[in-house]
């Protein structure tokens, strides 16, 4: 399964909400790779397309990361066991991986302390990273927020300039939100960034500044795993026949903690505005429809998502499509943080810094990107890697 | 809307098939284009992707066709504006138009001819197409089967030799549906020939043979409207996901002659042999599931298909899609049929012969060409479209 | 068609929104029925099951109402006709009638008029009615709301008692919007009152107050015809088959002016109120779920209706039930005008007083019953219908 | 949970099939019922409108039956478990009851058996039953069949005559196929018989008539669990808003063992004749549209039905409905059987003999009724049990 060298050097992948049901998932399925209890289902990077490229191995990774949460790792597996998002039993035939990563946790910054005490914050989050780093002995450490969605953050001055955001976060002002404190505090202690929910930490341009002055990559943000993948699956098929959609509307509705979070109008925005951009960019023009977000406590972690598309073709015919997806958002979502930490951390070998467009096939809201068109966004992916591993001299022979 | 230059030379497009519902679609939209009437919606070739190629112009074409019916074509676009299919007052609007091709066509060759007297069948569709040139000076003549779906035809000794084949035909021998006799006239006539429907016309070796021998184009087979369309648009989503397809269920329901031909499962055979390969090519197994197509006669011509995906995610976990799709087969068709007949009169001022795997973005069974994503075949269309242009010397400055 | 004698007495149906889709709808179809153009498609008095009842005969019945806006009747149906929801054509088959109903309409009041003052709006409504009885020699009126949704009216103290709403109005008090006040003229001239939006007319306690003291019927309120109409359906399913529901999600989608008004959050609320009754009612809980009403211009008058149950049964195993409604609302709502225009004027004959608990069938907050259950509904208004024609001797033998 | 008195005699029910999944899902769900670890979801005379009613207890119940398979309940609960259809750990907690079920079960007789040796299959069918009684000391029994479905029967004489019947089984001439044969042997062993499946057994007219002639009850046949119960929920809705079908499409995908047989054509027979009565008796017509039964593996016992339903409203106005109904065959079946047999225990307290037509409201073709209107038929249930009820003087005060 894995295409590392055997002396490949160790590398660390931090999670900003390490103790979700993303990360959780995340973790078991790893463990449960590594030990050849489940195949490579979900996860990209196990593609036949790119074998031979030489990305860092799974059982070469060292987890770790934060949480305000203090549910252990394996408790978190078992209740994912009950909702069906992990197999029955596996918590216990990988408790001792989750035991180990649990033990390399902290417990990270609330939004509470970011407010209060930004500068303390930081520095709390840079010693956790530096002690990661040096009790594992890690060549590359990639961070990856996998934490709640914020709401968008209220725009300061300080965003548009590296040297002014630094400066103010010495200066103890609450500048910041959780996810883009964190994005800096990877970005000085040597790490990668990505964003994995729609949080404002990679589209700051002060940070992205920084990215680049320490010549480290950013990639995010939002995954897309449900209703905007089959969004950019089916966009380009109506643009490319020349089909005019005169509405596209959505509702999606999922229980579960990211249910409840979205349920609130001012953490939904931020997801509303990642979930927009696909179809402008794709279709050149913004179709009329609503897109809905409603928690229903009953579906757990099954995202159902039910789209209208009506469309015009030729001499004005009206048509239609539907359809309802019924996905598993934490099962979706976790093998792609493994590839995401994967193809960063060949970026960061490769000496990549900011923003990295190929990896848009993963996002919503692509930082570095216009590319919306999901095969496109394969496409540039596997071209990218490719080059970018010739590039390390890590590719197969 | 039209790049041809004006002293481009006529060109030519013979329907078997006249007076069904896509070619009268087609001549009606075409007419409403020509006099401003309609905007370029479901037409690929009016895409900006192709703005300068210089394809040929559709104020310079020429219709004409046959077909064993004998309904004239103002009053069958009568009874598309009834059925929905184009606008109403549409029909009077280009009447003069549709009746100058009516003058044109010709009553074809039925089923029966073609089994019982196969040499004088042959003959009397090359006397039509022979004629067709002449009387309107063309440049290039591509012939388009737009007719009803045949059943399979019997493998024959003849079918894989082209002397043999001509030879089969010369005795009499009745060797060939009234589809591929088609394909040999337009072929022996130095016409292109193009298949927009599931028969054996392009994939018999004998005729590939033929075009090859007469420096002519072939496409086909079974234009891509629907199911299938959407089907080559989301399987590679799933396989670029590593997302494992366990079944894929299909129904499809319709009205319309189109509908009562299928009906038949000696008919549908043909489509459902075309319907099956686009899974397997793109996810590399064939998923389980029934495809079922059923005559609805209360649908016309709104084909109506649902479909259920069911696939398995990170540690198996299990997650479902379904679709409905509400559209009209003859609008979806028609447009592509116009782009078909530009793309092969491109191909044949470039002297390409035989299958042309680079139409594939228009087919189910791509004759040429075992490329079955979407996205891939438009890239790869794009791409000839530009490269052939180019040859020819045709493009835009 | 019509089972009323020959020497029956014309009645009259006056409508508060004379120029809106269902009003323009309804006074299409019933000309079209009287003159044999039309079958008896969506009309629930015209199924045998009412033969022989005597109902108030469609071709003795006279048309009137009032209308802020002004567009004619038939320029308002030609307008239908574009919009598919009457046949084409049919505006001008009927031309005659529909300017014989426009000659009669009034411009009845509007909210501004009736903020401002409430005595003389109220004062021009009676001498409408008055006018419009005794030009026609009416001997039953029925007055039916079918205007744009309003908001929920603000409670006020003479809500409660009919002699203090009475003076209130009297003094020019701002105490009803439009609907009621019309409520209240109806009621004063004579006339029974139905509404078919969910105003508060009929729940007013003190217009019920004025129904019972004058002796005339009520009804009301919000005319069931689309998503609401299938829960009361499918509701009873679950609790007889005692499976617990434990979400029931909806998603309505909407173009037209009704989707426009109800895209207001404050007119919606109006809508939604009645629409969450029925779940509680049949199921005895109110299952979780979020109800959406969503404006979507391109859809016009077929409201698409998606809803998700998740359900439990035995052994607590878990299912799922999702339906799409494509309906035109206006197309079924306007038969049912016509329907409850009849049963309340036999109610009238009959002497009944206040709200009529037996025509719940049609509403989908029905005023003086708790009946939801769709069947038993139906059931109720045959058994009532039988009854109440038995005491007016209107019965055929 | 039981409204039995104490000294209520123990009645039987033997299953035939009673190692298939229904049987094993009843099984288990009664044991837990009775051992309070399951609620009363899914099961109708659990319901509060059947308090006091007196149907027999379920903790007086004996279970046994016969099943050609060998496989013990308890392995067969676990292989459910894993499937989902009933909960993780439920066949340990109920392991004891399993085996003493388990112990009572018999080896039934084989299609091959019963046609080969009809008498001695009868003879062994009926010493079972004997045993069981007498073992158990049985007041009632019930015989249930829940076997997989089978072909339709081959016409025979035989089959319009009790006498005739018997002799030629006498003559060991097969006539009949299992089940209707454990029909024969039910009846003439004091035993009601009820079918659950679409098989012949109690619409032979022989067997009705030995029903008759040994007063007692029969009940029948195919459980309505599904599509067909939503079709006889949603029927009455169009019939009584004077809408008119105009298609009814449905597409049946089912995996599991019941799947695999009804892929069989000539077994499906059976099911889809008794699929079609229910419209036709509700609407008065059959609308247009086919019905599809497929198999496939994945879907395991969630039964996932799509109906598109095309209907015509006021002026001929055309809306649709269509519907996913994904339920649990197993777990929405089970407890309709332990319904059917306590109250046709009821009917044998009662002395009714022959068809029971108030049992309507279970079966897709009840025998002895043409009622397929699902909220009629749970009134006529209710009142029948009452009324029965009354008849024994089981009513609790």
């Amino acid at each position: 399964m894995d295409a590392s060298p055997v002396n490949n050097p160790r590398w660390g992948l931090w999670l900003l909400g390490a103790r979700g049901s993303v990360a959780t998932t995340m973790t078991v399925g790893w463990a449960a790779m590594v030990a050849n209890l489940a195949g490579p289902e979900g996860m990209v990077t196990q593609l036949s397309a790119f074998d031979g490229v030489g990305l860092p191995g799974l059982s070469d990774l060292v987890i770790g990361g934060c949480d305000i949460g203090q549910v252990p790792l394996v408790k978190r597996a078992e209740q994912l066991e009950t909702a069906g998002v992990v197999p029955r039993g596996i918590a216990k035939r990988v408790a001792d991986d989750l035991a180990t990563v649990d033990a390399r946790l902290t417990g990270g910054v609330s939004a509470q302390d970011v407010a209060a005490h930004p500068a303390e914050a930081l520095a709390r989050l840079q010693a956790d990273l530096a002690a990661f780093r040096s009790d594992h002995d890690l060549d590359h450490v990639v961070v990856v927020n996998v934490a709640s969605t914020e709401p968008p953050i209220e725009p300061h001055d300080s965003h548009s300039d590296v040297d002014v955001l630094l400066a103010a976060l010495d200066a103890d002002q609450p500048v910041l939100s959780p996810a883009p404190l964190m994005a800096v505090a990877a970005l000085t202690s040597g790490a990668a960034f990505v964003d994995f929910t729609p949080s404002s930490a990679t589209v700051i341009p002060a940070i992205q500044q920084l990215a680049e002055r320490h010549g480290l990559p950013l990639a995010g943000r939002d995954g897309k795993t449900g209703e905007t993948l089959l969004k950019t699956a089916l966009a380009p098929m109506f643009a490319d026949r020349a089909l005019k959609v005169r509405s596209w509307s959505g509702m999606n509705l999922l229980g579960g903690g990211d249910g409840q979070t979205l349920a609130d109008p001012v953490h939904a925005r931020s997801k509303l505005e990642s979930k927009a951009a696909p179809l402008q960019a794709i279709l050149g023009y913004q179709p009329d429809g609503p897109v809905r977000i409603d928690h229903v406590a009953d579906l757990g972690d099954w995202k159902t998502a039910w789209d209208l598309i009506t469309f015009e073709g030729f001499l004005g015919t009206r048509m239609q499509l539907q359809f309802t997806w019924q996905g598993c958002d934490s099962a979706l979502a976790a093998p792609l943080v493994l590839d995401l930490a994967r193809l960063v951390a060949l970026a960061m070998a490769a000496g990549e810094a900011g923003p990295l467009p190929a990896l848009a096939y993963f996002f919503k809201d692509p930082v570095g990107s216009s590319q919306h068109r999901l095969a496109e966004q394969f496409t540039d992916l596997i071209a990218w890697t490719r080059t970018t591993a010739a590039t390390t001299g890590t590719t197969a022979p």
